[in-house]
């Protein structure tokens, strides 16, 4: 790799020029120049296998051959690339596949709603249609959910340092307990429809719920189908929106398009982001059911919510993944082999008083002593493995790779990943015995 | 362009599957599929003057041919396209590249943060640091301005349709009247400081005072440079942070690079969007002044905050016209060309009742009877032009070509938009002597 | 009673003059004129004993002689009766038997304020300081809990119909599961530690707990003073205060003059009105540990927080009946005597599918069937007896009379309270049977 | 006055058992014991001019014999003092004097609301309402202006010192500038109108406007009669309602019954309290217009809304001064000698910068170094006068006497004040000539 070669490999300019706000750049401290499907180089040209995947936005890797070609191929053809919500032809293309591929074969007839390319615009756009259609000013939300950083999401995230970054009270929204918080003999859905049923519980009537079926932020908490079943009834029961962020556990993250699809509920207002641009470019989309589109042209939009680039990578990444159902099986089929090397570690490092969490390409395990995360993400760092922590305090390690990981990838990443765990539990008898 | 001839230029499939909420779409009636320079082509081969630059965020026009060698050479050289905030070697180079081309020059010395790649995420970024900076909650903004879609930057923004799609109250902000807002014998900057030195006037201690220098969306004000001298002073005396809000007019959209320049102030905070990424592609910043670096790590973040395509043109943009001060010193010219043209339609058509709005490639005429402007702009794009109105009550038609149009591309939308007036005025008499 | 067969005694003036908002006096539909003791009478000459004692702001009964001398001669000697916050002899008197007779032998060292002569002006005043003390905004309240109808007493509150007036949201305030709220299994403290220990759970560190040990309003909910020493110990843990809202039932009603008493708590601050006054005057009182008296002067006021002749009753009352234990013992004598009347009740009439609720002298049924506690009420009322509803859907029907009440008093309210159960039962037979 | 002499004279005990909360107590350090009429007696039997009259609570004096009588005969014959909001003799009478004495002939035809016995209480209640029927959120309220303590009523009130105390964002009101705020140029009604009218100014509609005549806290401010007009336009045209908070410059305190009488306006909801008692007592009403009456029945409610003594005092005050014009003549004869009085000051005393504010008998002096107002108040009390200052910074000192003082009392009073003044601008001198 000759020209990275010559590139300047040091951070200082980061140090130098960005803010302190930056984050992931000290967890994986180097200079990357170049990626392909699982893997990226760093400018040295070091190797790693890539078990984050932009936090869930590259669902199909890095730099999809089939996908970069039908990109370039767009670009060199001088097709539009910045449009705000005129009509385009790669938009057009994309409304009609995202129909044909996802809404059709699952008696879906969601609207689509552009509402700017981030997830924090989608889920900004669902609250206020949510409480554009009720005429309320409440959202129920969960502990441990997240939903954005802008003020709105911010409001209905639990995680107390983001919150307290707003520097104003966050408000008009309630957080109740997620799926078994509050352990076996606490029923949080019951509990739920109590408040509601109550009129003296303090609690206005919500617009609607936001849920996230897998709370990929807040530890990798997996919702069981029947509470989530539980939860759209309450909806229904109590005339509230039902709206499921899947931002981070759509686009195939747990197997199926929507994560969703096996609790067999139907949303109302769904969002989705990261991984439906296909390439990791920025497209956010706002889903909801037709009676619900009493938008006026124009009440919401952005600058970016044009992003054509990705339309063309979002409708080929479609075209190649979900027109079948092999994506969707191979997924549930790998999920499989996560699922097992997780519940391994645990048994075999008990030092890890480890816990699994999540389903899916979304699995992790939570650890009793919350630094043993971090240290299990540096000790694979240092062994060319890009993971993450999760959680309230970060005691969560969590597996994040691509949904095409092939499974000689996924061997490399699990024998990698059990030699960090054994180095970070070695590493803290060590200190333990001191 | 025989490609284009194949495709299906029907709309239907937008009012079939995409929400209410799309806008442009119904102004401009057709289906876009190509674009260069200030030209659009659609479906079926027509083309179209562009005289909206995706609303300030094409400066440099569509598909710049240098910007887009560079992007398809990263593209196809599998260039890290998403990294978060991962130090990547198109995020360095951008780095040092703003730090040489933008901030050194200017004598300023911002750090740099990426909050995520649309400019209501950077607004919401600068909000938060100057309340956390400050340990106040109320942000002063102006009557008019616009700020951004999401909750918090929807809370600094003037217009009333938008304010009130948020469903719930917008609070922590404080609406003042901008320069000029009350007639010549009420100077609004004098009022302001009334109001923050007496104890009983009901307002909070600002952390902060969000302001545009020329109003993109609320009409085209262009504020003096001797009120936003006032206005900074004014910060100063009471201790509160200046954010210019360079979203729209930075860029170059007024000549210089930052549209504050020549007024000689000094923000501690500015955000940049739009026009930032060089060729359309989403993404923003949030400068600040290196003092008021006290973010913690992840305080702020988003997913897309590493948009490594837009680095890419964004770097290459800066370096292309950023450089020397030819871009600054044609902008200048034109606008001068610009401005004589609408003062000469303002004398020539008195049924317009118009007055001349903003400054540089921002101006537009402001018409006495609002549905005027609705009228030109309907008008041009009948004649091939696309343009756009502004103002609370969408009363202002204004010109924002791409500061890239040579001067026979001025001519030519000159005399098109020459002819959409007349047309309007025409119509309007007749309509009134009915 | 010759005067009052002068009177008018027609309810048409109060419909002609006073607003909807009126309540009481359409579930007791008459003209009162007189009042003594445990009686009232109504212009018609009618007696009615007083099993509601002025929602618990009676507690000595109506005009009590020894309080009417005190105060007729106060008034007849000039002293001063309205007197701001200036010294006065009347209210030097109060401070210093309040500290001799009731803060001394019980070891408290409060501070007292004066917040204005009504519990909503107290509360306000509570929530004040501490979240002036701790820095922080949000309160953490109780399902059913009642604490006022001024706007921040009322976010505190948990009733949705008082809540809906508002008109605005109520925001600043967590409402959190009372003792025993969702069945045996949920341990509602060890819940509100769990939400307050996750850094995740989207509830902000609170400044203070605000608590009524029995929810007069909200149903009678008395909570165990296990769970109030869980509470008090929760609000040590996390650096919260402990506000012990007395208002209606401290004073004596449960028998010890803070309710709180057996608890073996120490609230921060305890907030008293409704029968301080002693005759039914006007007053509040805000007590504060003497650390937590960081008040500017004047920073909370009102004109009436003077109210002398409200001071001269407190203080006789204080004298009379606090000086010994005599009442205490009295009360919690009697007190067993209206439970065991209760619960023979709830036996002797199935219909009620009665549970028993509250303690000391606020004590009631809640019924299966939430309308019978109206009829009760109703059919009291036929009978010569004043006595309400409670609870969330006005379920619980209640027993307050005053404190004074002989044994002769209770046993013939005994009788006609169960003559109006076997009325309202056997109406609620009848209208089911057709 | 041997009584008195037994009494401990020391104030000790405030300072050791009353908050620091406590003010007035401060400025006029000493225990008082006796009051009637404009003269109030300490402990040691000094006598006092009572120049302040309660903050406007006392417009009849202390103890008039009249009113106390009624009282004393009511307390001896048993009638009823405490009543929630049941019906009650006093409360009959109270109504039907009203109606004939104070509406009827003013032909206005309120309904009459009895919100809890303070001010505050009834502007929370007022604020309610307006939402209510106006289904909007936002109170247009005025710089300096003050409307009470409670959440509420603090957002709409000016004064920064009194709102800091809330500990949280004061939202859903916003501040406009009052009559004269900003020099002769600015005509602050057409200011206001402007951004009613302008969809971009970033001000929700409001529900309601709240408005004094005279801002009695806020530096005796008198709004001329003819922007009250406008005010009241302004509401019509936008379909706001208007409130006038009566609270402190009603009940004759201008003159008239209701202080906007000689605007000649008629507001949709008038608040009452601090004189209407009568004799000091807590008593506050809200007047509504008859179809804004859509409260649900205890919507708002208090436990002290019945306080039966103050119904009878406030009765006894309405037939004795209000069934004629006397008392009206002679407060307007007396405001005379009051603005000459002032306006003779104003002139003798250069050294005061002074500038006449208010009308009838509550005028004051605004001091061009507002020490000097706190000055002439301690200075008038060493001269046995009983006053205040008022405005943002303190700096008015203001003339508050009951209306029944007779013209020896006024002279009496002037004579002793212009001696403050004397000393207190001799002192001023003498500091700045060291």
């Amino acid at each position: 790799m000759q020209t990275l070669a010559k590139t300047e490999s040091s951070l200082d300019i980061f140090e130098k020029l960005e803010s302190e706000v930056r984050s992931y750049c000290r967890g994986f401290p180097t200079l990357f120049a170049k990626a392909r499907g699982y893997t990226l180089w760093d400018a040295e040209g070091t190797a790693y296998l890539d078990f984050f995947a932009g936090a869930g936005a590259l669902n199909y890797g890095h730099n999809h051959p089939a996908l970069k070609e039908r990109l370039v191929r767009y670009i060199m053809d001088d097709g539009v690339t910045h449009s705000l919500d005129m009509a385009t032809e790669a938009k057009r293309r994309l409304l009609a596949t995202f129909d044909e591929v996802v809404l059709r074969p699952r008696k879906l007839d969601y609207k689509i709603m552009f509402p700017g390319p981030t997830g924090t615009n989608a889920v900004e756009a669902a609250l206020k249609l949510a409480r554009k259609v009720k005429g309320r000013q409440t959202i129920l939300s969960f502990t441990n959910g997240f939903h954005g950083m802008t003020l709105g999401s911010l409001a209905v995230t639990g995680n107390g340092f983001k919150r307290g970054g707003a520097g104003v009270p966050l408000t008009n929204a309630v957080s109740m307990p997620f799926d078994d918080y509050f352990g076996d003999a606490t029923d949080t859905a019951a509990y739920i429809e109590r408040l509601l049923e109550d009129g003296g519980s303090g609690m206005e009537m919500p617009a609607a719920v936001i849920v996230e079926t897998v709370q990929g932020e807040g530890g990798l908490n997996a919702a069981s189908f029947g509470w989530l079943k539980r939860i759209e009834a309450i909806c229904r029961k109590f005339d509230m929106l039902l709206i499921v962020d899947d931002i981070q556990v759509g686009c195939g993250r747990t197997g199926t398009f929507f994560s969703f699809e096996p609790a067999g509920i139907r949303p109302d207002i769904v969002t989705l982001s990261k991984s439906i641009g296909g390439y990791g470019l920025p497209l956010a989309l706002t889903l909801l059911k037709p009676e619900l589109d009493v938008w006026s042209p124009g009440e919401h939009n952005g600058t970016f919510r044009g992003n054509n680039l990705a339309f063309v990578t979002a409708e080929a990444a479609l075209r190649e993944y979900w027109s079948d159902g092999a994506l969707e099986a191979e997924t549930i089929r790998k999920s499989e082999r996560i699922r097992t090397f997780l519940t391994d570690m645990i048994e075999k490092y008990p030092a890890l008083q480890g816990a699994h969490r999540g389903r899916g390409f979304i699995q992790g395990i939570a650890c009793g002593a919350a630094e043993l995360a971090g240290d299990v993400c540096k000790e694979a760092f240092a062994r060319g493995v890009i993971m993450e922590t999760s959680g309230p305090s970060d005691e969560v390690f969590k597996l994040l790779p691509p949904l095409i990981i092939d499974d000689e990838g996924l061997a490399d990443g699990f024998a990698r990943i059990e030699a960090a765990i054994a180095a970070a539990v070695a590493k803290r008898k060590g200190s333990e015995r001191e």
